[in-house]
């Protein structure tokens, strides 16, 4: 398996398919910190960054921002004192698309 | 009652008293787009505020996030493409405090 955050997001269309559970147990080994919930039917990819301060937080926010436009494909944050949730999902599909697995290893990628 | 968004935060402390009705009733009115809402026992002061894409929604969350600098008082940001909901309520009292309905405003003043 080659590594997620060196993909580029493809083109998602409405109808498209979401992850197979194969290709979840594929992906997921490779994104550890993250979580997937299901809210209101919709499965999401969720990690939250924990951080020293407010500053630190919104910094990150702005880097999750620079990242979701580059490659068209835009996530929820959640910014607070010290903190950052993201989550991963698609829109167009209502689910998990390989993209949001390629968004968080990505996301991951910002830290290092 | 004057313009509450003209208003500066006041250090607040554990123990420090929640808003009273009485307060509620009469500073509701100045930010009619704002909802109190419960969570998990806590009320907070919430409005979503709509973009046309990410970036002008991003951009918001800056402008959020410097006011709550200035005045060393955070809320939860969401932002997500086309939107950003605020949040404010006071940590140290599990509550809103008057401070929350004075953010709330200059929250709505950043928009002017």
């Amino acid at each position: 398996m080659t590594n997620l955050s060196n993909k580029t997001c493809e083109v998602c269309r409405v109808g498209a398919p979401q992850v197979t559970q194969k290709e979840i147990d594929s992906f997921k080994p490779l994104i550890p910190g993250w979580k997937i919930t299901t809210v209101e039917d919709v499965n999401h990819l969720n990690r939250v960054f924990k951080f020293n301060n407010f500053i630190e937080a919104i910094a990150f926010t702005n880097k999750i921002g620079d990242l979701a436009e580059s490659e068209g494909h835009h996530p929820a944050i959640l910014t607070e004192w010290g903190s950052v949730k993201i989550s991963w999902w698609t829109h167009k599909i209502n689910g998990l698309h390989v993209n949001d697995f390629i968004m968080a290893a990505k996301t991951d990628e910002l830290l290092k």
